[in-house]
């Protein structure tokens, strides 16, 4: 006997579950399931796990197994709350940090107790607060980007002007815009934020404009505040590339109060192969948890590859109860025209922002023009 | 038209290269590759894109397209240093930000030029930097982990205690311990650190305990600089849970200035499928990029799924030139034991850390004696 087995663990200990997926063969199924309750804790051989506490409550529990198709097995597995440590880091290396490198695993869905979500503020706005802030009824979101890269910051602004002037609600940057020496941050903010302040006064609409504070570790913060002193309205971010918990700080800064959205970038290879997250985790209740207000994602149809299933179910999840987490709006993207949005309504109905970018270059040669289509054709959908 | 095109471009830009592997047909795998020019840079329309700098200079260029394989292309795209804004977290959106959405594409190798390199400080350590503060000479690094999670911290101490009178040259924290509350941060670091000190004065040995930093964002350099003074001796951190950057602030900052090494959980997503990243840029060059002195990753033949060849990749990455950036160790380990350190030895040759966490309780019933059994094991091989 190498240990005592003696642990502080407060007993019995409350549990949180994940359901993964898991492909094999019945047995290998649950021999895989079972290698993932002492990977995900313990990380130890199996029959040196200490008895007691430790084999008892700290090592995952297998609390279902049941067939889900024909060739894989759904799981819920428990781990005790106090492994996740209350942090966001420590929480997701439970669910998914070493059996990430292992095939043949996927993070289904979060059943997190109100012990863990106490934990997160969550989104501070969501969607009623978003719409409060927008001035937005029951209506779709109507939200594009400054782009492409490499224009100057005056012609961003000037692109921005014309968005807020046509009515878009919510402007963003090109999540490729940072702090390049062809687009400064803080000129850039300073611009665009007066700019959409200027077509605002002449539209009496609610518009914001949301820079990309995805910066390097130090930065993300100080951008952010910098950001809202020169007159952003909100927050995008990827947090594939800062960490979600970089989000979070964003998302829960009293000082800060403004509305933060969720870029994908860098995320991808969790959702594009048989492992990985599922969609709906990873862009839905992760980015949920991580206290964004709207989470971006690829529509179906578009240029890249989510089904129609897919995206379903990340909307969902952008709605399902989650302790006291409000809900936020899914924001299709990734190639939407302003001839898709009919299909994209009758899928999303109101709570969704739609996100048209390129295309909104598309329709007649003047973005005034162009917006203003995009919003009658919301407003006559809905 | 809807720009003048005009932009701030220094002419003509300086370029840094990537090269990806493509699948389809010829046509199909060319038709990605201009894809892939588009969507890492301007995110727009083909057929709107300015002409002019922007289109010439900001648009990926493909400079080389060539049959990989059968089924796929090797593709060498090149972007505008500017694109990256001297920024680890644009420069890995650039590389890898929307494309990590698409199917059918995998980062193969950065090429990246002095003008980028110089931004980076790269390993503190590197390989001879840490043979000469563990005081070792030519053979292969010993390296363990303190685990099972829910030990309380005063076993853990005992462990590490055990492990450096045995020889092991670096004791890390198990990578899911972080600050819960049967295992509090500081107090684990003070009880393990003074273990290992005591134990040094003993042997004579330069043993150092690192703690696992992997933290929520405020926390990540309150804990490292905390650590420190309780007599850390450095740090490991996993990067797909705090961000790259998180870990490049802890190497690069010289009021903390010790050696970082760099866990792999939440990133196996990138490497486990036909697409994301090849297992020698993700562990290799972009964890060097990032400052680690050293890169754990699961070995061949052990309870992972990475074969002989992409770990080998893995180990030639982290000693190909890369302008001013040290070479750094590669850590093999997931459920390496002592009998599979000859073959091991073998493949790797010295320089190498051999990671064995549970396997070092598998010999004797006696972990001090385990761990002399593996010094002196790997000593009769080099």
């Amino acid at each position: 006997m190498f240990f005592s087995g003696v642990s502080r663990l407060t007993l019995p200990c409350e549990r949180f579950t994940v359901v993964y997926k898991v492909w094999g063969s019945e047995e290998e199924a649950y021999a895989r399931a079972k290698d993932i309750c002492l990977e995900q804790t313990v990380e130890f051989p199996g029959d040196l796990v200490p008895p007691g506490v430790i084999a008892e409550e700290i090592v995952g529990r297998i609390e279902s197994f049941q067939a889900y198709d024909e060739e894989s097995y759904q799981v819920a597995i428990s781990y005790p709350v106090e492994c996740a440590a209350n942090e966001l880091t420590q929480l997701l290396n439970v669910i998914f940090g070493n059996i990430s490198i292992k095939p043949g695993i996927r993070v289904e869905k979060l059943e997190l107790p109100e012990s863990i979500l106490k934990n997160f503020k969550g989104p501070r706005f969501g969607r009623e607060g978003l719409r409060e802030l927008l001035g937005v009824g029951e209506r779709p979101l109507l939200f594009t980007a400054l782009k492409p890269m490499g224009l100057t910051n005056e012609e961003l602004a000037e692109l921005a002007y014309k968005f807020a002037l046509g009515g878009i609600d919510i402007i963003k940057d090109d999540h490729g815009l940072s702090n390049q020496p062809f687009s400064a941050f803080e000129e850039r903010v300073r611009l665009c934020a007066e700019a959409v302040e200027k077509a605002n006064k002449k539209t009496g609409y609610h518009c914001i404009y949301m820079p990309n504070i995805t910066a390097p570790y130090y930065e993300v913060l100080e951008r952010a505040g910098k950001a809202k002193n020169l007159g952003a309205g909100g927050f995008l971010i990827s947090p594939g590339l800062t960490g979600f918990d970089a989000m979070r700080v964003i998302a829960e800064d009293d000082s800060l109060g403004l509305p933060v959205i969720s870029h994908p970038a860098f995320l991808g290879s969790y959702v594009l192969h048989k492992g990985g997250m599922a969609h709906q985790v990873i862009f839905g209740q992760i980015v949920r948890l991580a206290g964004a207000d709207g989470t971006i994602y690829p529509n179906f149809g578009g240029r890249f590859s989510f089904t129609r299933e897919e995206c379903g179910k990340i909307a969902r999840a952008t709605a399902e109860p989650m302790g006291q987490l409000k809900a936020i709006f899914p924001c299709p993207a990734g190639g939407m025209s302003l001839q898709s949005i009919p299909e994209a309504y009758k899928f999303y109905g109101n709570e969704v922002i739609f996100l048209v970018g390129g295309g909104l270059f598309k329709h007649k040669d003047d973005l005034v023009e162009n917006s203003r289509y995009f919003r009658e054709l919301v407003e006559s959908l809905s």
